[in-house]
Formats: structure tokens, sequence, C-alpha cells
């Protein structure tokens, strides 16, 4: 950012909700229809504000015709320092009241229309603990007592630049997290961290389309943009899963109303609750390449790790090893499953029923399942060409805690902004509400996730205190630093280690991280972690609690 | 690296001392001479070779001619796995002995000259511990005594990787130290850390000029390449400093035979000294602009700081605050050191005596004192806009102790190698040999350095255990590593931080990092390093020991 010189500003107001910057307007741009973002720096009898961004200063002509009255009364109630964004034409000074100390002094801004973006409270502020949850690595210090940690993430010091006023940020980041040993985690891995201000879901989307466009090897077939996107709940009904493999089929279809005058026991049981489904995917030349065996470890699966019954059923092709109760599956239920699914010769259907979510998430597995099955038999349904992005949105902001599904927790985290359309469902059925989350998916991994971000002080109090039951206090940095003039902003990580390791077509994000932890964490190469000498750790006053049943 | 595409590889020879990847020659190059670096991967009844590097293989034709009988002795008496550069010519390889499953199989390399760059011992080796220094932040993990470390900065691992032949290597490297509290050092810093096999001095420096110049910010001068060198021998003997600040000249002059025959005492007494020398620096304008005061604060400085004595001569001012000793220099000696000087009208010459290198230092000193002096008065001795970068080359690789001086330790790092035209001075008189060590000095101060390394493990171990008296155990790993196969290689680091805040002309790197740490090492937004409870100690295994006066 320090580096960037006055050729290069105009491209930053791409994906932003600006025209221009402050700094940038000159008598060149006279008559020009400009929208800018920024902090109310002046205000000078209520006929002029100072408006600035991170680029500069810019005037600004209050309107005072009654016509206007509403724009003068955002522009002149709200305090100092609150974020505000004008649309209006640039105009000429009137002569003699250029200011040439001024970059911007021979033009100003005739406002039409103004929005009041945050307000601020009087400053200045003064910045409490900040305490870190668990999970943090701790780095003891040459105080007694006092502890360093490695950040798992950057999120809430890139929310503080933003507010801060610092516009964009881009860091390829290390974090840190300790989660023991868990297999194709690393300890140490890298993310491309980006946070803008006056920014929406469209303008981060848009950004790392670019970046990924750009950056994409060339001996690859070139990414196509901008990619599709998909709601949480059309992911979970028709993949089962909020990360999606869109190279294939085999999608999930609800076929509850085929099933209402069933006679099998177990669908007739689950469509008599009042939440009760039936779904199934359609394993196309399943028949054919299929073994019975293959079919009854993918019934095992569903019946080990998801407490659910799963029936085969082969519409249109004649096997002796159909199962028994798929025989009581009436001919008239078979051809409407035919065609719904549109099922051909050699289909095979899986078929289950439950709760929407139970039944789409079991159904989801078996279809990653039956694809490996059906890949180790010859057939090619995942194309290693192919690179296929989605993005899906519209998750719910909380979910219920597992621990206790009477209370909420946040879906992705605290700071997320709930969707527009939603805000008034929060006091009411905040189950109900949406979020701003969205996540990037490749090939059915997750290769980043971001958010817009609340900005708004009171939003994240409610949130944070009333629906989540948090100590705000743990938080008051932020929640502070909400109060004093925090713009819109909005960013995306990208996990950088797992991106590369899906583009190189590698088994593990360990064959492309340079030096990488095992699967107990340990660095086999520098043998970390390892014994220290006492007198080492006697500058960071800590000594070693040995278990009592060491040896 | 691993995104680098077919249409790139022509650039990843630049720098390197070849002219093209073993991978990447095709029928297109028929008749081209080239030079390849790489590894011996095959030999074939030492009439063929297969030589590899980071991007390919390519077959080598050993000559049989009794006039080639150097070049085949080289390439065939080789171990496996050996690190060869060879020069020939492309061309087709017989009809019918084509490989078609080889990229570069329709040619060969008709080999004319050949040079054995590191001999390979039978693989594989065994990784041994990596035990650490001081200095270094530890975490503890969650087994019991055992310990990570935070890297102060990648040099062994970056060096691993061009020994496994990852050919190139670029990093932006947060580096941590634990430095206590030192100004304007920080806990955590960015550098920007570049290491590549088969490159020379000349080589890196290349690659950082152009990226200087590439990355440079537009709305300044543009930076003009190659940067000027200097020897550290001319740094030391005219700016009294390994960073030379070259923005403006007062040069220290050896005027020691002007004063040969002196009658004052002190000149007198390190003159008959057999290292003895006497120095000065010539102020222009210092008459003019420099009080009394002020001459009496650097002569202070000058006694305080480095117990040297310091006089100030007028030569062509009559001014009453002359020192009295001054005046016992002879007419002649005045004017042999007006034209030696060349000083003008108003010039003050500072004159001390001493060793050589102590008398440069203490001049050094005060020629920035001067320049800082005589810009408070209004003298401008040092464009702000001016970048005046300059390469600092031929350190010395050793340096004597200096709690004990009959022992060395090295410089900069032991990995530094020595100056090639110096190598025969290892074993008689190690003092005396220059290194390939190079600094990048902006404006007087250090932004990065570097060296070429020792790639081979006898060098290695000769200066570790005989020069150094290290324990090689320490390092077998290194030391092991070069063993098998270690290529020539060389790199680089430059200090981010430093380097944006000289060109955004920052008081302190603190303001251009987004969270700084303070003096103390806090980070004052985070109130890090803070307390934590006993159970969130528990998983690591440590506890608190509290100084026993602690309150």
């Amino acid at each position: 950012r320090l580096m960037l010189s006055s050729q290069r500003i105009p491209e930053l107001s791409s994906f932003v909700a600006r025209t221009n910057t402050c700094g940038e307007l000159r008598s060149s741009h006279l008559g020009q229809e400009v929208t800018l973002c920024g902090w109310i720096q002046y205000r000078r009898q209520n006929i002029f504000l100072v408006l600035r961004d991170f680029h500069g200063l810019v005037q600004v002509v209050i309107p005072q015709d009654e016509s206007a009255a509403s724009v003068k009364k955002i522009l002149c109630e709200a305090p100092m320092e609150s974020v505000v964004q004008v649309s209006g034409t640039v105009i000429s000074r009137p002569p003699g009241q250029e200011n040439p100390k001024m970059p911007t002094g021979e033009i100003e801004i005739k406002v039409k229309s103004a929005q009041l973006l945050n307000t601020c409270k009087k400053l200045p502020f003064e910045i409490k603990d900040f305490v870190k949850g668990a999970k943090e690595f701790v780095i003891p210090s040459r105080e007694p007592g006092k502890f360093y940690c490695l950040p798992q993430s950057p999120q809430q010091f890139k929310q503080l630049l933003m507010v801060g006023g610092l516009d964009r940020y881009f860091q390829v980041a290390r974090c840190y997290r300790d989660e023991g040993s868990r297999p194709d985690r690393q300890p140490e891995f890298t993310q491309i961290d980006i946070e803008m201000s006056f920014v929406d879901q469209f303008g981060i989307r848009s950004l790392i389309e670019g970046l990924l466009q750009y950056s994409w090897p060339s001996d690859k077939d070139p990414v196509v943009v901008p990619f599709p996107s998909m709601t949480f709940a059309e992911a979970l009904a028709s993949y089962g899963t909020d990360k999606p493999d869109t190279r294939f089929g085999m999608k999930i279809v609800d076929i509850s109303d085929v099933f209402r005058n069933t006679k099998v026991g177990f669908l007739q049981d689950a469509l008599s609750k009042p939440q009760g489904t039936v779904k199934a995917i359609c394993i196309s030349e399943g028949a054919k390449y299929l073994k019975r065996k293959d079919i009854e470890s993918l019934r095992k699966l569903a019946a080990d790790h998801f407490n659910q019954e799963v029936l085969p059923v082969f519409p249109k092709a004649n096997r002796n090893w159909n199962s028994p109760v798929a025989k009581s599956i009436m001919e008239e239920q078979r051809s409407e499953l035919i065609r719904l699914m549109e099922i051909q010769e050699d289909g095979v259907v899986l078929l289950t029923a439950g709760e929407h979510r139970k039944a789409c998430s079991v159904l989801g597995k078996l279809r990653l399942e039956c694809a490996d099955l059906l890949e180790a038999r010859g057939l090619v349904l995942r194309d290693p060409a192919l690179f296929s992005f989605l993005w899906v949105v519209d998750f719910p902001l909380f979910l219920p805690k597992e621990e206790n599904p009477g209370e909420l927790e946040s879906a992705h985290h605290p700071f997320t902004a709930p969707h527009p359309s939603d805000i008034h469902l929060l006091h009411t059925e905040p189950k109900q509400v949406r979020s701003q989350h969205y996540d990037l998916v490749l090939n059915g991994n997750e290769i980043g996730g971001g958010s817009i971000r609340i900005h708004d002080a009171e939003l994240q109090r409610y949130i944070l205190a009333t629906l989540l039951k948090e100590d705000v206090k743990l938080l008051s940095h932020l929640l502070q630093a909400l109060d004093f003039g925090a713009p819109p902003h909005g960013g995306i990580a990208l996990g950088l280690d797992r991106l590369i390791c899906l583009v190189t077509g590698a088994p593990s994000i360990r064959d492309v991280i340079a030096f990488p932890k095992s699967f107990r964490g340990h660095d086999l190469m520098s043998n970390a972690p390892d014994s220290l000498p006492p007198e080492e750790l006697k500058p960071y006053h800590i000594q070693v609690s040995w278990p009592a049943d060491s040896e």
C-alpha cells in the first residue's frame, strides 16, 4: 500500500462502493458524477464538509435548498469522524476560494445524495485487554508469567486496520493453530488474507475471481469467471454438503411425494413425522459397474456413520441381489421414480428417509463414495483437467449449539454480518437469519471463506450479548473500535497450501509445504519439538511440569 | 515455483551459470551451444549420462576421443548424484535412438567441457538433531518437556531446499528474534528471502537490482542500475563504516605522510607505532556554520565513545577559538593539508591519529554527526529525494573474537563462502581471507545482506571444526546434506520493514508495521504479552517460575 503511486490510484476504486477516492479529484474531473466514501474530518457552519479517506481530503458542499433537507440533515447531524457515502458532481470552487495547499483545492463536490454508513462516538477510546481463546500456541516472554500467543488468523487485526482507515489490506499470512493431531492439517499454514472497506460480497468475489484467473498456471485451461454460486440451502438439498463437488451430477432428489402411500415400513415411518422426507441419488450405470459388496459397503457406511437405512433400488434392471424390501415398491412408484429421476438402463437408486438435513448428508457422503467406486472400476466421473470453482452463499448466521441445542452459536464467527433481507428476523427468529458469509469451493474442497463484517456496534453488541450470550468485555476493544467510525468492510482468506495442493494434484498439503509437520506435529528435519536444557527456559520464567507417570 | 508454466521456463536461466534448463531442450534447439547444470541421474557404460535439474532430464554424450580425456574422466569418475556443469552442442539422437517418453528425447548434448561442482557420497543420509541457539522464542508443545522454536531466519532451511534441488526459492518470511529491548528493533519482522542454485554474486546482485527497480514507487525518481559497489576495505578507509552514506562527501583522508615530522605530541605518539596513522575529514563551510560548542561536542563524543583525541584545524580561516595545539602545525604541513584535502575557504579539518580501523571509525561517526549539525544549521547535504544504493563487498570472512582475540569467529555466518582468490590463505593466514558476503546499503542503512554459501562439505567442516572450533555435531544435518550433491548456491535477504521505512521517509520501522511492538516488546493493541490462567498452561506441561522477589 505504501508504495502505491498517483498513476495507479484509479484502480483503488475497483470492487468498492465509490467511483473515486477523496484524494484524487482535480479540475480535470469537473462535471463528473462521483460517489465517495469517507470520514467527516471537519464541518463549517453546516455549509461545507471536508471528507477524508486513506488517499486524501476533498471539500463537499452541503445542499441548502428545501428539497434536499434529508441530505442536509444526514450531513449536518452526523458526529465528526462518522462514515458517509456521498454522490454528486465535481464543480469548480468559486474564484478566490481555491485552496492551493490542498491537492483537491481547486474543486468541490456538489452533493445530491448522502448515506450515513456509521456514526462515531466521541474520540478517543482506550484499548482494553484482548484475551485469547484456546488452541493458540503460547510463547513465554521475559516477563514472569506473561505470554505472547501466535495468532490463529489475522481476523480481528485486519478488521481493526479497516477501522483505522487503511482502505485495503492484503497479506500472505502465516497462521498457527494447535489442533493436536489431525490428518491433513498443519499447525503452521499460509493464507492469502484480504480485507477491504466500502465493499460488498460481489466486490470481494470479483477480486478473488480476478486474482485466481491472473495467477492460474498457463499450462492448464484458463479459469472462467465469474464462478457460479449456489446457496447453502441448495448445496445441502442437492449435494448433501456445504462444499459440493460440481464436477459430476448424481444430485440428491426429493422423492417424498412418490412414496406418500408406500407400504415400505421405514419410509412410512419417516413420512409420518412432520419433517420427514424421502431422498435418493441415482447412480448411472451402477448396475453395470458396482458389485453387490459395493452396495453393501455403502449401506454399512450409512448405518455406521449416520445411523441411516439406505435402500438400493434397480428400477430398470433385473438383478437377483436386489433388496427384498425393494420388491414391495409398487409398479406405479417405480415408473414415477424413473420419470422423476430420469433413470436409464443400469441406473441404481440409493434411497433413504428421514429429516431433510440428515437424509441429505448421508446421500451426499454416499454420492462421493459412489464416485470413488465407479472411478476405481474405470469410469471417469471427475475429469482431472477440470477445476470446478463454486461460491457457496447464504449460510445460516447461527447454528444450534451442539452441546445445548436450545442456545445459538455463530455458524462462522461472531463478526459476520446478517443478510440485509433477514435483519428483521434477528429479534424474532434468529435461527432463520442468513449471513453474508461466502465460501469458495474447488472440486468439493473449501479453499477459502469470508464475509461482510458487522460495522455497527449496536448490532454487534446485540448479537454477542443477547443472542450468543458471550462476555462482551472480552471483545470490548473491537466493539469500541466499531463505535468510532468503522467503515463498512469485508474480506476473505484463501488457504494457499490447499489451493496449491489441488492445482498440482498433490495427494496431501504436506506435499506442497517445504518442511511439513508429521501427523503428530513433528518437524522431522529439525527434530522439533525438542528438549531444552532448564537454563534456556530460565529467561522465560517457566519450568516443565513433568507428568506424574512419566518415565 | 509450482505454478511456473512451460512458457516461462526460459526466464529460469536468468542470473545463473547456465544457458538452459535440462528439461527444456528440444529439436528446435539443434546446433545451439548450451551450458547446463545438474545432478548425474544415470550413467551408461561411460558413454552416456542423464543429467537432471529441477526442470527435467537430458541425455549427455561423453566424449571418447583422446583430446577430451579430462572431460571424460570428470564425467565418468563422479559418483551418481554429483553436481556437474557441462557445455556443448545440442545434436539429434541417431535415428531409432529417440526416446518418445522423454520430453527431451529427440536430442542429446555433445559435451565439449565439463566441471565437477560437487561430489556426492552414497545415499541416503539420516537427519540428525538440529539444536537451536539462543535468542529464539520457544513454544511449549503438548509433549512434556518438548518445545518448538520460532526461526530467527530461514537460513539453514533455504540452504537445505537448494540441496534438495529446488533451484530457486523466494519467500516473504516472517522472522522472530528475542533481542530484549533494543530501540528500532522489532521482535517480529519481515524479510524478502531469496536463495538460488548455480548462481554467483553478480547473479544475486542483478536480481535484487531488477527487483528494486521494478517495485520502486513511480512517484520517485527511478532507480538506476547496476548499483555502485565498494569493498569493505574502501568503505572503512573512506567512510569509517561498513554502511557508508554516499549521498555526501566529507570522506576520510589518510594524512600520515604530512605529519611524519610533526611536533604535536599525540600525532607523534601515534606515528611512532607500527600501525599508526593520522586521518582527517574536511567539513566544507564548517567555519561558517559550526559554532565552537559544536566542535567541542564532536571532540567530546570522540573522547567519550572512542577514547580518541580529535583536533580541529582551520587551515584557511583565522578563528580565535582555534585549538592551541593546532598552532604548532607548521606552515608547510598546513599548505600540504590544503593541497591534499582540497580545502576551501571556511573549511574545517577534524584530525585524529591511531590504528587505522579505530581512527577511521571515529571519523566515520563524526562525519555523520557533522552532517546532522550542518543540516540543523540549514545546509542541505543529503537530498531527501536521493536514494543512494551501494553494494559493500569483500568483507573479511573471520573476525577476532571480542572476548578472546586469539580465536576467530565468522564475520557473518559460518556458511559464507571464502573469496575464490583467497582460498589458499585459509590454511596459512585465515584472518586475511575475504568472503563472498555482500551487503546492500541504502543512504547509510544496511537493508540487506547475503552471500555465496559453501557447498563443499570438506571446506565447511574445516572452517567449522578447525578454524571456528565449533561442535560440528550440532550442524551435522547440514554437513551431511552438503556431502550428497549440494549444488553451488547463494542468496540474500532484504529487510522489508527497514526498506519501506527508508522509502517512505518514516522516522522508525514502527511506523510501517501494522501492530508494532513497543521498545519493551509489548503489543499495546492486544496487550501482549499477557497473563494466562494455569489451566491454559497445563496442556503444554509448563508452569511459571515466579521470581523469589516478585510482588
